[in-house]
């Protein structure tokens, strides 16, 4: 009846460059350890981007290095151009995510370029992977749902944009982003449930990036769930935000969707105890804004709750 | 294709009871009259209990007298037994919560009864209102989902229950309670399920109160929905919470469940921004516990978003 959810941690990427303040790269790579060996099998690592563009990124070399020849989970680092996607390569990644805005306000703040721009990028993205076997590309629609600076974002925007994405990258994972966590749980299953009828490659498959700012981060992930959708990206801690989407304040916390799974017969295979230690340790990172449910329960209630069958 | 909702508004019953100091009879009539001038057409309004027990209550008969002609909404007060709907059909009310636990060790903890007392009791409250022309009855099975003693509780339980309940009474609404707030949105979605199929009498209905200490809070809400259930418990600004139930810090918010529903095509007939500046009001009592993710959010990036079509 139900089928599998992965659970993508996007904590050390949307996350930490959220941090105006620089993390040392020995606890960036704790922090990775720590996820993995809590169970987590997808994580955003970071950006290959300009270190003086986000200087939070500057060690992601380091972190590429350390995590080469790990081979416990899948790992992905946001790349913004061609550039970024060979840095990957070079660097031993086999996954990468491409962002950009369905809305060309949004995407004008956030990358500095209009839409047409951003798929132009994508396209030589693509070209730069196109000899790498086996490697895997995403792209994050951000604003899938709602705009920071227009409102509502109308679904035709969102069909055109995943028409030209897989014109270009007929076998990618196309993420819906709600950047704004303006989006309702009914607004969500009814787009979810949307994009699965559009005419894409049969090699084309989806995922739900959500907020929490709104109080609906668990809800649209759970509504992204029934609406068929296994893919759901969330930050432990609940840490993140976008600091061109005016109050948001956080991504959904793995620890508050784990829980949401209990006992549900779906396993994410993730453990809660030791998710919630590296939670903890997220949220003592000076200036982390982390937003998390299950950090504030008592540990000792939570834990009998765990226990049960 | 969507069901109607019906949002309960809990705050000045199981919100108040849970502030210490006392509240001037004053400011509740005002924070009653905010809530029904917000568009909230159900209301729990208190308890007719003893004020020893409950001294938050005592001013109950002030506030149902101010309330006694009042036809814009369905207002309800909670009585622990047979000589409370006495009291509250005298101060002119013309429906009752009545409330047990599906476990034991809580029912011990709550209302010092077994559940058999409490059934018991429930007969002579039945009796009570028997000569009682359109006169409604609903009965809160708390710790339906979990317990914070025994964990989690048996559907076999449940069902117990309900066919204790709708022997006594069989034209009543019964409220699934998730007490601690541990129930998950899949686990509330199978039990308001599995409750609708059993062989009970026409004219029993069924609700569901949740709260969102573990952050499930509108994702159970949803999921309730989801499942065909059309009344739904909430707190404005996140008030209340069970002193008997470790952790349970808060019901859900009425704001953020509103807010689930905007532009789902599914009228709560709330008007959201009048209803955050009564939350705005009950959060600035004294020693309130609130939890409410809308009142966090900066007002004028909401607004713009209720703006939207």
């Amino acid at each position: 009846m139900h089928h599998p959810v992965e659970i993508v941690e996007v904590a050390p990427r949307d996350g930490f460059q959220s941090i105006a303040a620089p993390i040392p790269t020995k606890a960036k790579i704790e922090i990775i350890e720590g996820l993995i060996d809590a169970g987590l099998r997808r994580l955003e690592i970071g950006s290959f981007v300009s270190p003086r563009a986000v200087p939070q990124m500057a060690d992601m070399p380091d972190i590429a290095r350390h995590f080469r020849s790990d081979s416990r989970a899948r790992l992905s680092v946001l790349v913004p151009n061609a550039k970024g996607a060979e840095m990957a390569m070079t660097h031993g990644l086999r996954e990468i995510v491409y962002v950009f805005s369905v809305s060309e306000a949004h995407n004008q703040n956030n990358v500095r370029q209009s839409v047409q721009q951003s798929i132009d990028g994508l396209a030589n993205v693509v070209s730069a992977i196109s000899n790498e076997p086996d490697f895997r590309l995403r792209v994050d629609l951000a604003t899938a749902f709602d705009c920071p600076f227009d409102g509502a974002v109308p679904f035709d925007a969102v069909r055109a944009a995943i028409e030209r994405v897989t014109d270009l990258a007929p076998a990618c994972e196309i993420a819906l982003c709600d950047t704004t966590g303006r989006a309702t749980p009914f607004a969500v299953q009814e787009r979810m449930r949307a994009v699965q009828r559009l005419a894409v490659p049969p090699s084309c498959t989806w995922a739900f990036h959500g907020h929490d700012t709104y109080g609906m981060g668990v809800a649209n992930a759970f509504a992204a769930y029934q609406a068929g959708i296994g893919v759901l990206d969330v930050a432990a801690a609940g840490l993140g935000g976008c600091p061109f989407a005016p109050g948001a304040t956080g991504n959904t916390a793995t620890e508050d969707l784990v829980y949401a799974f209990l006992n549900s017969g779906i396993s994410t295979g993730i453990d809660l105890v030791s998710l919630l230690l590296v939670a903890d340790r997220i949220a003592a990172i000076p200036d982390a804004k982390v937003a998390s449910h299950l950090r504030n329960v008592p540990r000792a209630a939570m834990q009998e709750r765990m226990r049960q069958p």
